[in-house]
């Protein structure tokens, strides 16, 4: 017994997507003939509109519905601190903190030859431009890549580029070292040096 | 910020889905921005034909293209045998073994009052009516429901009832005891009273 073609179109798109693997999408088909027509009427038309209603801002190339995004039109943010960032559902990490009131700057990944992304496939041509306008007045550059050997060869990548173009702006990494809530017996020993070498007064 | 509406109503249709949590709805949602138009738009009508392109067979229940199925409507398999079992997709699993060539009805789920489903939810009925008519021929009913709590007590409640209809009808249950490529050292006590209850010679 074959699966039904109906059945099988909807598996391969499921395998498609990152994580789910033949057995996950043949259970999430199978679950969907148990849901309203309408309901799936509703999600097919979400994934049909997914890119037609949504656009990158030209200013910080962040996932939005306008150009330019609600975070790079609020004048109330601090225009002087310029956070960069892989991912543009990372933003969310950071406006959840509340404790980050600057502008961002999305990536769309990090350099990573073995998949033949080089600074090119990223949107850092668009950063070093917005870094070099003295008219932008950035005081500081946090560079938020991911601590992964790409994010990390990313992070130097634009720091050398950017020390080229605006060498007197102050370029920071994020703060690294124990994360809360971590049980120290199974900290990794690059994190505790990070750690020691970070340590703080109280 | 807040995810753009495109975005959110995406991520909504995921989270709807068994085993998809909110982390994991956002990053498929992500991911679907970077593939082309065209793959979502297959992606979306794959959906919308998901259940108006299939049927249930009306003899075994299983999800098909074609009334009768494909299986019931084969004549070289052995119509004295049925397997009754909870998801259509558990067929594919026993066509697998190649050991089974006898006929499937498939129950859509099983007896759970937690979850308000009763005997009238399931194709039970529908597995009654065939096993009493004379003429369908079975020498021998399979309960091949889940060794869980709602699969044995659909099992017991199929029993009693069946045997009502068709007292001279075998009934049986799947063998139980351990699995093949188990490590007898985290084989759980339940399991391993049934091996031992179901041992067989050499």
């Amino acid at each position: 017994m074959k699966i039904p073609r109906p059945l099988t179109r909807v598996i391969e798109a499921f395998e498609k997507l990152p994580g789910i693997g033949p057995k996950t999408a043949q259970r999430l088909t199978y679950y969907l003939l148990h849901i309203p027509q309408d309901e799936l009427e509703i999600f097919a038309r979400a994934l049909v509109n997914l890119k037609k209603d949504t656009l990158l801002c030209k200013v910080c190339r962040n996932v939005s519905e306008s150009d330019p995004c609600p975070i790079c039109s609020d004048s109330s943010r601090d225009s002087t601190l310029l956070l960069v960032l892989e991912q543009p559902y990372e933003i969310l990490s950071f406006e959840r903190t509340g404790k980050f009131k600057g502008l961002y700057h999305v990536l769309h990944g990090s350099i990573n030859p073995l998949d033949n992304i080089g600074p090119d496939e990223l949107y850092i041509e668009d950063l070093i431009k917005r870094t070099k306008k003295k008219e932008n007045g950035f005081r500081e550059l946090i560079i938020a890549t991911n601590p992964t050997m790409e994010g990390e060869a990313t992070a130097m990548f634009l720091h050398k580029k950017i020390k080229i173009v605006n060498p007197k702006l102050k370029i920071t990494r994020l703060g690294m070292g124990i994360p809360t809530g971590a049980d120290l017996e199974y900290a990794d020993e690059v994190t505790l040096r990070e750690a020691i070498a970070g340590r703080r007064e109280m």
